[in-house]
């Protein structure tokens, strides 16, 4: 018992980082499967072999939350824990032999099972990268909030005359600075007024640097964490 | 007085914190509840509701106004300051029973509020941030506007013949040169000949960068504003 | 003649710093008001205005040529030196009478007014940026242009087949990598295929930031020159 | 033959960096010449051009070949290393007389000539750049692939029933959520509901620096190579 628990909750063994990495590559690989299912021609041909594909992985996490509940060194703190009930979840559907009536409440269950990769080591890092940039993080998602209210209001004053349909309205107009600010430009919404281009220009250099700052400090605090 | 003057005019006690909060929620309470009211289906809906709130928040503010009369240490210094105008101008549409007439005119008068927010720390942490960094943002700004100006002179040669209507004038083409030099790239306007397309791909490879420099200075400034 | 000469060639007095000022003052309005001409509307209405103020400005440049040439210390060094060349070049079809015959190449020679803008010292700080950054500079922009070579040879690969037309030669299909890989993205054109999607995913993944180097580099620079 | 051997392979001589760069022009010369050769106009009227210099090209490479097989200090080992093995591949096709038949396979069998440009020093550089930042790269892909998944998961539930043909399947959306991410934005899918555009900002937000980091990671790497 101790052997398994060891295996199973540590990986200070070969055997447990075999352990830990099985479980990683079925779950990505689970996710493949339920991805690659989407595909009309995939699941058409394929549609058996994904279906005993689905079944043998979630039989394997079956397995794999009895292993946890019996081996687990104090049982009630792991199954009430965060990863106990995300477990649980994961295969909740089968249990409650679910898998043929609805489809979509089963999907929305497996989808929990992203929360398992997190798990992994290489996740807790994105993890802690975003904890240690929380304060400026802050900042910075309150000044792009009212960056992007701004520019929402400024273009619909600008635009709402000459296009009534696509800046309709301030918060609709709000997916128009979305896409701007954060130079995405997918070229659905976009001003045609001369006083609606000065605007976004003036928007534009003040404020696209701000809208990809966030993303950018999780990217820099993730780069830091390989020195610890 | 004296205790009603410190919670108005500081927040060193918790009355302070809560008085200066509530306004703050207010504000922006009034910003969202504007936006959304210029969506037809929940205008149509809800225009009793959201004219009611729109008439209490602005009673609210009234009432602010009047508090922060009454209990300004220097009364005429606060009636006269920035923040003094703002919070009159942010009301007087009201005070002048202008509700119902030009509800255009009102619409200007309210985005005043949005300059309330500055009084929050976090929107004076940017403005510092903005100050701290004006001697480099001027020259960004200088060669941005040159670098501008000569991508739409050049693409403006190269493009008039081959696209008379959308590279119609150099004034016209600096609304490509900012869509393409931001990265936006929205897809309205692009060049279709041989010489305008190794022009942009030069222009893009020297100067994305320093288009993109002003904003990216900001970000920076504001993420060392922490320290301070 | 000394005190002239003062005025004309050095800034070290008040008269010195507002020759140079008016100077560049005027070059800027003789840019604006040559790309303002290129809008038709305002060409037909005010076409006498914009004629006298371009003739004007041509007018100030001749005397600012005669004066240099008069007061310069040793004047053929002037005369023949790069600036000297481009002050008579940006004269040059007036003094030839050529202002009534061929418009589109006395366009060009006042296209070379730009360069007379160099002369001031925030534009000559921008070219010691470049010329620090020049060795990193070479690098990039060898390896930019290595990837656009191998993104489009590897797309016109992917896609020549599905879309003859867009992608129907690699020199064509270079456009397409300048757009994808500066993130520019205007959606003229864009793979379809599979091979050519998983292609741009991968190229843009290893590739995007290494496009924008070159330019983020300058900015850099730029940011640096105002320590010196 | 020791001269030979000096030229051929180092170049701590005037005669060996002249071979070097030599080389180096003439495989650029074949890629400009292979990459111009697919514009129809020009195959069309300058074909016969073309194809002596393509032959003349070849014919170069076949020499250096059997150079650097006669003067290799161990010949085996260059026969069998990874540049001995590419310099044999690019003649492979002309040595097997192959030129005529099966044109599509000549032309894969070509594309091994980008290899040999690796050899130049710049290239090598690049290798080094990457390798040195390995170990980020490592996480900002993992962490790359896993925001893209759950972002084109995501748009998959939010946006599928209203545009079924554009968000088919999730790795369908896979494309959207690149074009996205690395804010190319082309145009060709954006999601059209207000859930999925919700969750496009907030996805975008926290993720598009992140998807950018692993380039930005390689021309940070590269920047510093300069230094060595």
């Amino acid at each position: 018992m101790n052997a398994l628990r060891r295996i199973v909750w540590q990986n200070d063994t070969p055997a447990g980082r075999v352990f830990d990495s099985a479980v990683m590559a079925i779950i990505l690989a689970g996710l493949v499967l339920d991805s690659v299912a989407t595909v009309d021609d995939i699941a058409a041909r394929l549609g058996t072999v994904l279906g005993t594909a689905s079944t043998a992985i979630t039989g394997i996490f079956v397995t794999e939350y009895i292993l946890r509940v019996a081996t687990a060194p104090k049982r009630w703190k792991y199954i009430t824990s965060f990863y106990g009930v995300v477990d649980l979840a994961a295969i909740l559907p089968t249990l409650l032999g679910l898998d043929l009536r609805s489809i979509r409440a089963v999907r929305l269950f497996r989808l929990l099972r992203v929360l398992k990769v997190t798990r992994s080591r290489a996740v807790q890092r994105l993890g802690h990268a975003l904890l240690s940039v929380k304060e400026e993080a802050a900042i910075f998602v309150l000044t792009t909030g009212l960056l992007l209210y701004f520019a929402a209001t400024g273009i619909y004053f600008f635009e709402h005359e000459a296009q009534p349909d696509v800046f309709g309205s301030i918060p609709g107009s709000l997916w128009w600075a979305v896409a701007t600010l954060t130079t995405v430009g997918y070229g659905d919404t976009y001003p045609i007024t001369a006083g609606g281009r000065i605007f976004t220009t003036l928007v534009l250099l003040c404020g696209m640097a701000i809208v990809a700052a966030p993303a950018g400090l999780v990217a820099a605090a993730l780069t830091k964490t390989k020195e610890t």
